[in-house]
């Protein structure tokens, strides 16, 4: 644990950037790496990922999707099949050359995602209507080589899940590529109280070999807007490159319909940023390792005694609780360890209120104290949990709100680019060579035209050509 | 889902090595991969190492264990400080020497284990003994390449957990190391059903690093024995490589203690082996994924119905329970099916039954069946299930027992390793040279010597110097 004082934490108003660095290392979330690029996810950011694994594992399998595991090995050779998939990845590829002290014949890519590779293995294990769907999802890590890296958020070396679904009809495909972007939805606003955008992408943004591309897009400080995680509709274009094929009802063979969806340990860069502070990282309650930290006062084994009760009262009713009873350091550094943590509640034992059987609470969110009866600790406790997390949700969704604009000319386009920054929505002509244009003038770029778009008519931001939709824009952290 | 008939599966009485490939595959616990030497583990099979995840979490984290995740990539001359370390791994490293389309100045090794790139990060985390223990684990994927594979038991990349510590004195870090050899004990006793040994290995079996390595041996059907996994005392061997260093509550500068620990899904071999029989995969009811299918003899709704009572029943008492209400099958696949794999106890539910409000179970490791009145369900299913636990647990204890022989002489020792094999305890001088001659004679390699083992006199097996302690010997799996 390293030692500092908390006028040495770097503020969030002055340097997002800066204060987001400090806030990971601080936290101790993560670490830099011997490999430039790479990190090490630290024991507390950790249990964060490892909350996130619990909540999508159990509205996975609710709905029949298991898990497994494919290799991370995938020979060149096979990833080249889908040739915009390989012309997407190519960039970004880490290869091994050498095995065994020999030189390989056929290099293999560490995987940067594993659409290849588990659609080989779906080619064997499908014969007939009878095996299909095939829902399955892996929990493992993937590369891919960023020359610009930031911690969490974009790394050569990160974890997530990839689901990965082969359906008899593109309508169960779609549905199900619908029904993962809303796990994801759930998670980002159950869980880390953050308001999103869910959407579709241009056809510019989408997944490499992906018929179209679906999204939740969340709004950092600083009004740059981060793709929080992605559903693809692959439509047949990977089951016809790699020939994937089933026998239907009626005999015929046809090729099967996929869809890949993923989650990973870049979210937790947005759960930093979006509710961080100048004092330190702030975590919801339902997304928090521990939820309460009791910290007596002192030794005292009176004090001990109660701590180590609340605290098994308030395991009981489920609450992720934890005493500090370090004697090392001292109080004050405890409160601002603490803090920096991001824990959502800090119970006080002292001798006062032990005498007056009352408990001292300090909620992370508003820095504000209150007072509860021990007796009450099962009911005021969760009671207090929930306001943290309504609160840091209201929030976001307020800044949400007041940073999404909606224009229809371009000079205020450019103008709010320039300074404010935030969404906007306006109309777009869906012309690629326009959007580029747009981004080359403004660094924003679409980010979605939000699902259940209703068609109407008007006239691009832009190029003023007739347009049929909305569609949110914004510049990309 | 490929379908076979039962006559098409490989007898384990006939070839075990033809028979464990062949019930890997139809159970679909796992497949070959395209790249050679490396697999697939498919739902069944992960869905067993889930629950090896859950035992040894639980077990881990309530010692103070916490997780986290370090990189993938090794820099080679990070790899290369512990000299010891490296001369074991080298031959077997895949190495990257491609990144984002370039040549790498200096290349990376796809992490065989991860003590070096771990201990560079507690160097820079440690300063006091404040600082001290650290007790981390990771659940990650490592590769080494090896040159004959085997499903499970030997592949290019395994998933597995690796735990690492370090501590302020030797005692404290040699009582973490057995610890962790005692989890591992468990989950091969308590859950897998498997009686083992557990000791020391002996200087020439020793982890590249290691001051001493302690296993878990497990004897496989055929009399080879198999490491279970293994509990290393690191001593100050990486400290001092590394220069992890701590300041000791006077003052001084002390290289810490270390251990590591790691249980892979290489022992999802041993389960197989172990267990399985002529019809298939045979699964501990404390380690199966699903405990008890229900399997309703026809599509009828009153026998639906009461199937899904049952089921929720059962999962009200934390069973793991599953209903087949395939319709696509017919019901002698649907019992073949699971006979396959493994499933250690099978409801049949049909009209008689249901008329007489009874249930015929059938149980997986002797095939009986037995009936009983479905108000019962709550009493007998845990009562049986644990019945079938003890019985393949004792099964495997007699079988482990009654190979493992005792001889003072040579001429013996040689005999059985040629014929019936198994452990044979002996005294052994423990000289290297005299363990390479045992094995040039006989294929068969020191094991460990059992924890708790008292010195004696003895004279040595093999080349008749004195002897003071009694050893396992075996040929390996």
């Amino acid at each position: 644990m390293v030692h500092f004082e908390k006028k040495e934490l770097k503020k969030k108003s002055q340097n997002i950037s800066d204060w987001y660095t400090d806030v990971v290392l601080k936290a101790e979330l993560a670490d830099y790496a011997p490999v430039k690029g790479t990190m090490v996810i630290r024991p507390y950011g950790y249990a964060i990922w490892e909350r996130v694994q619990e909540i999508l594992n159990r509205m996975m399998k609710k709905e029949g999707v298991e898990n497994a595991y494919f290799p991370l090995f995938i020979p060149y050779s096979l990833l080249n099949k889908e040739k915009e998939h390989i012309k997407g990845f190519s960039p970004e590829l880490a290869i091994v050359t050498k095995g065994g002290g020999e030189e390989l014949a056929d290099p293999l890519v560490v995987r940067p995602t594993s659409e290849t590779i588990m659609y080989e293995m779906y080619k064997k294990w499908i014969q007939s209507w009878r095996d299909l769907p095939i829902l399955i999802n892996q929990w493992n890590n993937v590369v891919r080589w960023e020359k610009r890296t930031y911690l969490f958020l974009r790394t050569l070396e990160f974890l997530w899940q990839e689901g990965h679904c082969a359906h008899a009809t593109h309508e169960e495909s779609r549905e199900m590529v619908l029904k993962a972007l809303d796990w994801y939805r759930q998670v980002y606003e159950n869980y880390y109280a953050i308001s999103v955008i869910t959407g579709i992408k241009s056809a510019a943004e989408r997944f490499a070999g992906a018929v179209s591309t679906f999204s939740i897009e969340a709004l950092m400080p600083g009004g740059k807007a981060l793709q929080g995680a992605t559903s693809h509709d692959l439509g047949q274009n990977f089951s016809k490159a790699q020939d994937v094929t089933f026998q239907d009802k009626s005999g015929k063979m046809q090729h099967v319909w996929q869809n890949s969806w993923g989650f990973s340990t870049r979210t937790l860069g947005a759960l930093i940023l979006v509710h961080g502070d100048d004092n330190g990282l702030v975590l919801p309650p339902k997304i928090a390792p521990v939820q309460v930290v009791i910290v007596p006062v002192s030794q005292e084994s009176s004090l001990i005694k109660l701590a180590d009760e609340l605290s098994e009262r308030l395991e009981k009713i489920n609450i992720r609780v934890k005493i500090d009873k370090r004697e090392s350091i001292s109080l004050g550094r405890k409160y601002n360890y603490w803090e920096v943590k991001g824990m959502p509640l800090r119970i006080e034992l002292g001798k006062k209120e032990m005498e007056q059987r009352l408990l001292t609470l300090a909620r992370r969110d508003t820095q504000e104290k209150s007072q509860i009866v021990v007796d009450e600790v099962e009911k005021k406790v969760p009671q207090i949990l929930d306001e943290i997390q309504n609160n840091l949700f209201n929030k976001a969704k307020k800044f949400l709100e007041e940073n999404t604009h909606i224009t229809k000319d371009f000079a205020e386009f450019s103008q709010i680019m320039e300074t404010s920054r935030g969404f906007i929505k306006a109309y777009w002509c869906e012309d690629a060579k326009c959007e580029a244009e747009i981004k080359a003038k403004t660094k924003a770029t679409t980010r979605v035209m939000p699902l259940k778009s209703e068609e109407s008519k008007g006239t691009c931001i832009h190029c003023g050509n007739s347009a049929r939709h909305i569609w949110y824009f914004a510049q990309a952290y």
